[in-house]
């Protein structure tokens, strides 16, 4: 090889006027990631061995100090990204809270499922041993940073909260969109780590436009596991680089999904207006680029009339938006481009025009079930304000076209109750395909929560069993480990007798805050 | 391709007397595997929401006709694995404990970790939508049946009983090793199903010598999760079948491990005898064909002399036993006479001779830590009776040892109070590597319950964060599903307001019992 070469400094570009942003990036160096893997890998031991506390006070320091950038933060990401101040406002005040909620979770310290079964030394005919299971740090993650969400889904997301809330140190590989912001955010972390007296090397940021820093941050011997927001086809390669390690490592990689909307027959007919008022707002929030963007409409032709003919007038009058990045934009215009000239499929209704550089328009795309069977590629995510109707005949297409449906994030149906009642088949179907079932709701707005299921089977996530939103977040991190026959002095805080983190504990198959002797019985 | 051939037929053969057993058995054919996975596809949806009574009752009915087959059973196993009868009625009623602990925890209830958070309409600046969480069954699950536990890890082993618990469908492509004790097995759990109104289809049995019946299993578009149990070839062959599909599954694979053993030095020094007893039984325990089976023991040169005197001692007289196959006999032959032939590695100890077919003896070797680091097979594992013991010089010695082990399914640590304190930083070393952590004890024989962890990190599993024994092996086979806006009529029982299954659930961050709108505050 040819060993360590100066790689090329970048800028960043604003998507708003295309001119290049203050600050000199540069693609990290192999030596430079070494370094900041072992410097991860150092900490790792006795930064999962810190007490909850203090974790708890390190994750509010970071809240604190990204607040404390101030305005400088929000300009600076509203240059890299091109989105609205109030929406970085709100993304700000989400990711504090993140950071907090994981802070809240960590000090109560239940999530570690902590279980105990005593000893029985006389059980015939061999003794029980004592046997008590905690959750575990993995070790270094490396998180990277989503273009969609430069601060609740980035450098201090919710990937790097949950896996930090966890006890692994986390190496960001920062945006090549939004480098600015991540510096920023970055240092604050680094602020918070310090005031907090957490080890040097739990959090690190590196940055590159080039993916193969990325592939070697993810085929590093020493990292453990992999936080991934983005595009099918980067989280499908880094989860194949992650699997072709000498020790294949879990990729939780949430790449996308259609959303498919179901607006029932009732529903339809009674509430057209509402619901495509709704649909509109949902297509073109943050210029549709949210994983959770609604980009497949079912609809039963008999009923909705009406409510196409809202959705077209609400879609006609929704301004344009700039989009993050002028690569996105083109993929947005090859997107739909591809969608209008598929065989079968009309426009329905553009909203209003583009006014400046990679500002995109919302439109809204109609075929029929068969041209949507026929035509796979129309079941797939344009990432951008599009959607595209679905005109079915009745009840039985509905149900086909549920059944065609891979793995998506969320699946919303509009439903009066006598719908929900006539269509239990269809949310059973939809249930085995998505994370999240919404019921008269839009799939847009995730609630950062205990209940919150932000993923789904594949292709919308590498691993159905998890979550990257909400507490669950932090299980994702984490691996059991079991004692066996330890003393007392011996075992993590968790599992010691007195029980004195006073957790909630599995003792003997029931769950308690006892002492382990002193469990409520019956 | 060349359609549907016949298959050959294949007849069991006994290890003991290498004679062919009654009974024909034929490899599936690719539309027998068609009409399995079809039959429990279409089964899965009405299996996943049977009420959790009436599973129960399949689980508890299928322990006790799996009983009911008596000496017929016993004896077919016996002459299939060659293992002693006595043994065998013990895997026995393991094998129906597990099935009736997997029916306690599905009839309490509470592992489907319910969440519920509550609607706040009003809440500023978007209203909070209520948000509900449960884990759903993953649909059909494809087991393979291991060689070494033909009752308690095969046919209705801890792998189906838990897939089945989760509510899943389970086909299993039954050892070709014993055949007609799956066949046996299997009847048992049909009739289960039928008495107890469990829809046909949820489970079935595949039988086949074939590598390719196993391959269609997995790769089979409607499958969607695989418990495999035995080597790392044949676990790491299935892994990356799985992988290779269009919607990549999860492999719980467990591929065996050396399970190193520490003792230290005032340990070894005060219980020397005890020791070497314990170990010597550990090694041959069941001709050495656990997945525990201590392969690696690691001591300290000035205080292990007595220990290692009295473990040749007990080798010594340690009976030959008759292994599963010929081919495992055959590949513990090559092992040991690898290790033998390792420069560096002395012979300490050979037990009795073999004195029958397929027999093989207990043997313990030696070697010094550099040779142990040069050459790295001696890691490896040798399934059977064998065992290697590392001599280390001192204390930094054994920390080098143990920092170069990959992952294990156990380390077990001999240690007085003292030891325990002077090597914590071992201690640490060695959570990293494993599942679980024995002190004072030794790796064979694994409790059966919820605070196991019967898993760790590869090469000793596929997913480090599961376990195969214990009642959280349940969790492998469910993925979480959230549910926005429901109603209370719409929701799944486990998330209703009034908690009408009695389950513990985290209701607004709070664990509890009540129903929603009663919970305890404070």
């Amino acid at each position: 090889m040819s060993g360590d070469v100066p790689e090329p400094a970048f800028k960043a570009v604003s998507p708003i006027d295309g001119r290049h942003l203050d600050g000199d990036f540069v693609d990290a160096s192999s030596t430079e990631i070494d370094n900041v893997v072992d410097h991860a890998t150092q900490a790792a031991a006795a930064y999962g061995r810190l007490g909850k506390d203090q974790v708890a006070r390190f994750l509010q320091a970071a809240a604190t100090a990204i607040e404390a950038l101030g305005e400088a933060l929000i300009d600076r990401v509203h240059l890299e990204t091109g989105l609205p101040r109030a929406r970085l406002i709100g993304e700000r005040g989400r990711t504090a809270n993140q950071l907090r909620l994981f802070a809240e979770v960590v000090r109560e310290g239940s999530w570690v499922d902590a279980r105990i079964d005593t000893a029985i030394p006389d059980r015939q005919p061999v003794p029980k041993p004592d046997v008590r299971h905690v959750h575990r740090p993995l070790g270094p993650v490396v998180v990277f940073g989503a273009s969609n969400f430069p601060l609740a889904f980035s450098t201090a997301g919710g990937d790097t909260a949950s896996a930090l809330a966890a006890g692994c140190p986390v190496v960001v590989k920062g945006h090549p969109a939004h480098p600015g912001t991540a510096a920023l955010v970055a240092k604050a972390i680094r602020q918070a780590a310090d005031s907090t007296g957490v080890p040097d090397g739990v959090f690190s940021l590196v940055q590159g436009r080039s993916f193969e820093v990325g592939r070697r941050l993810v085929t590093h011997p020493k990292i453990k596991a992999v936080g991934f927001t983005g595009s099918f086809r980067g989280g499908k390669a880094v989860f194949e680089y992650a699997q072709s390690r000498d020790e294949p490592i879990p990729v939780f990689a949430e790449m996308g999904s259609t959303n498919p909307v179901f607006v029932l027959p009732q529903a339809a007919a009674t509430r057209a207006r509402e619901i495509a008022k709704g649909l509109a707002t949902s297509v073109s929030l943050g210029v549709g680029q949210f994983c959770t963007n609604p980009g497949l409409v079912f609809v039963q032709r008999s009923s909705s009339t009406h409510l196409l003919d809202d959705l077209r007038e609400n879609v006609l009058v929704t301004p344009p938006g700039t989009m993050l990045t002028a690569g996105i934009k083109e993929a947005y215009d090859q997107g739909t481009r591809r969608l209008a000239s598929t065989p079968g499929v009309i426009n329905m209704a553009t909203g209003q025009p583009e006014q400046g550089p990679n500002q995109a328009a919302t439109v809204v795309f109609k075929t029929g079930l068969d041209s949507f069977l026929r035509h796979e590629e129309l079941a797939g995510e344009v990432f951008g304000p599009s959607s595209m109707v679905v005109e079915c005949e009745d009840k039985d297409e509905m149900l086909e076209a549920a059944q065609t449906l891979r793995g998506h994030l969320t699946a919303s149906v509009h439903a009066t109750p006598d719908d929900a009642q006539n269509y239990r088949d269809l949310l059973d179907v939809l249930e085995s395909r998505v994370g999240r079932l919404i019921l008269n709701g839009y799939p847009t707005g995730v609630e950062v929560c205990p209940s919150m299921v932000h993923g789904g089977p594949y292709p919308a996530t590498t691993v159905p069993q998890s979550t990257s939103v909400g507490t669950n977040a932090i299980r994702r991190f984490v691996r059991p480990v079991c004692y066996q026959g330890f003393s007392d002095r011996l075992l993590p805080d968790a599992l010691k007798n007195s029980n004195p983190l006073g957790i909630w504990r599995l003792i003997n198959g029931r769950f308690t805050r006892a002492a382990v002797g002193a469990e409520p019985s019956g």
